[in-house]
This record gives C-alpha cells, structure tokens and sequence, in this order.
C-alpha cells in the first residue's frame, strides 16, 4: 500500500508524463508537488493532441487538470 | 455495510478497473489510494474509447476523474 | 423529516438504482455509503443510455457523479 | 429575512418542484434535507425535458444538481 | 468598501435581478440568502432565453449557479 | 510581492473590467469583494460577446465565474 | 524538491506565461500570488486563441482557470 502523493515523492529528480485534460500531456522531471498535486516540472516538453508545442525549462501545472501522473 | 474506502482498502494488490471521465478506462493493480480517491495503479493498461492506448508500469491517477473503480 | 444520509442508511442491504451524469444508470444492492455519496453497490447492472453494458459483482461509485439514489 | 435552509424546512412534508441541471424536473413531497442542499422526495415524478419519464416512491438527490426548488 | 453579502442583506424586501447559468434570470422580491449565496426570492418571474416561463410564489435558488444579483 | 485581495483593496472606488467565463465582461466601479472573489460593482455595464447589453446601478458578481479584474 | 508555491514566490519580480483555460494566455511581470494560485500580473498582454487582443497594466487572475504558469 501506497499513498499516491508518496509515490509522486519518490519520483522526485525523475522524468514523468503528465497529462491534463484537454489533451494536454507534459513530459518533464518531477522537481515538486503539494497536496492538490500542483506539480513543478523541469525540462518541460509540451504536447497538445500528440504535436510538441513548446518547451519549458520550468512550468508549474495546477493539480486541478492532471488526468494522471506516470513515469515513461 | 462497508464504507468505500474500506473497500479500496481490501483490493489492495487485487485487479482493478477504474472508469474516469471522458471514456477512459484503466486496468491494473491497486497499490494505493487516499482519501479523494487518488489511486496508485500498477502494470495498469490505459483504454480511450474502448482501445488500448498504452500500458504504464505505474500511474497515479486522480481521483476527480473516477466515476467507478471495479474488481474485473 | 429525514436526513439524505439516514435515508441511505436505511437502504443497505436492498436494491437500489442510482443515476450518474452522462446517462449511466447503476442498479444493484447498496452496500455502504460515506458522506460524500460515493457508494459501494454489490451485483451491479450498469446502462449507457438504457443499454445493460456490464455486470459488476462489486463497484464503488464516486458520489460526485450522482443524480438521484432510488429504490427501484 | 429566511435562511434558504430554514424555507426548506418549512417546506417538509409538502409538494415541492426541484429543478435539476439537464432539463431534469423531479416533483414530489419533501421529505428531508441537508445543508449541501441534498433532497429527500416521496412520491416523486422525473421530469426529463418536460416529459414524465418514470416515477419514484422515494429519491434521494444530489444538491449539487439543484437550480431551484419551490412550492408549486 | 461594503461586503457582497452585506449589499445582499441591504436588498431584502426589494426586487432583485438574479442571473444563473444556461441564460436563466429570475427577478423577484429578495426574501433570503446564506454564504453561499443559495437565495429565497418570493413572487418570482424565470425566464429562459428572455422568455417568461413560469412564475414562482416561493423559490429557493442555489448560490452555486449564480452570476450576478442586482436591483432592476 | 503584493497579494491579489490586497490589489483587490488598492482599487476600491475605482473604475475596473471584470471577465467573466462565458464572454461577459462589466465594467464598473468596484465597491466591495470578499476572500471568494465575489465583488460588488457600482454604475456596471454589461456586455455580452462584447455588445452592451444593460447598465446596473450596482451588481453583485460571484467570484466563481471571475477570469480576471483589471483597472482600465 | 521544491514546493509549486514556493517556485511562484521565486518568479516575483519576474516574466512569467500564464495559460488559462479556453486558450487563454497571459504574459506579464508576476507581481503576488495566494495559495488558491490567484496571481497579480503587472504590464500583462492578453493573447486568445494566440491573437493579441489587449494589454493590461495590471491584470489579477483567479487562479481556477490556471493550467500551467512557466517563466518565457
């Protein structure tokens, strides 16, 4: 058993996949998170509908979008 | 009467499917879970509009989205 | 005058039908409840659009998708 | 000055019109309340686009749902 | 600087404006409200789409799908 | 480093746009808000889609549809 | 590990993207936050559907509508 605000802890410093709603899918390294998992990644790659949009060198995503959180 | 946490409890490291919002479906491994219905899945196959879409070996999921989670 | 609450409690162990957002209808044995709504059906038929779609032995349901909770 | 809780609670054991989001209208006797505006109704008829589409002894709704509720 | 709840309360025995979500407006005598600005308005005029639909003698509206409440 | 109520504060008495989800925007003068964002308005003009479509001597907006607040 | 708030508080002072829903985006000299990620924009250019379409001197955002907030 673990709680997922533990896991998202232990993927601290490693590359996740992130994607919100509206098709919206961030891949970057988990650099922090909070309680509504508001997360801070780095090294951001931004795809909308499967295209790369834009990359960030540092975003913080609200929680209220996440759909789910993965390692690659 | 069982109240739904106790029964997410008791599937701990059973099968489960969650149905989230927007015709999603996830199939894996309960590992965890809190009290929003945030969910740690394992091994768990991500289904849009009844296709596989791909496979995560762990997902946080979260629970805003679930609309049930299912033993199969 | 009966609270929301007690009436569900009154309710375990019988069948009942609850109707989720997006034209999803749930019927089976409520089998626990939390304040919240979300519920523990057990035995559960679930209808997309008046279509039987799947049979769940055990389900929990996210209250923040109900519309109604009936006996049938 | 009422509180709208309190004009609720006036209104126990009476004919109440409660407006769901969704073009829903349920018709029926209250028959309890809470403060998130949750309903029990008796002897309640669903209304789905102002055509009668079936008949409950007893409901419980989600306030969540809820335009408006009022005497008819 | 005046509090939004206290200009409500100023307005209690006097016509109001309400408009909600889905082009709905109600305009009636401010008989009640709460925090969450869930109202009791007394003889009651809905209209949808700028169309007079139905008169309420007694109406309780959730704050929830309120936009703006001013006097006429 | 300045807190948005305090801003919020700082406009008191003073002519401000105020957008709303749904395309509506008010201007008027801003009288009072509380920590929801819910904000009363003086002298407000209504525009929908970017028409005028009324004036009100004063409004009381909820915060829940707020997008942003800005001096003109 | 860093805390999403606390990455916001480093930004103060400086140039920030705000992507708000409905392809809304915002980009400005972040001047204060809360911790419902409400955000105070300073010398702001508003950008829908990525057309310029006005300039704020100072513009606070509800932070409900935030998807991601990212330094240029």
């Amino acid at each position: 058993m673990q709680k997922p605000l533990n896991v998202l802890n232990q993927n601290i410093g490693k590359r996740v996949i992130v994607e919100l709603k509206g098709n919206r899918e961030y891949r970057g390294v988990l650099d922090g998170y909070d309680p509504h998992m508001n997360l801070v990644l780095k090294s951001a790659e931004e795809h909308v509908n499967k295209q790369l949009r834009q990359t960030h060198e540092l975003a913080i995503l609200r929680g209220d979008n996440v759909i789910y959180i993965s390692p690659p």
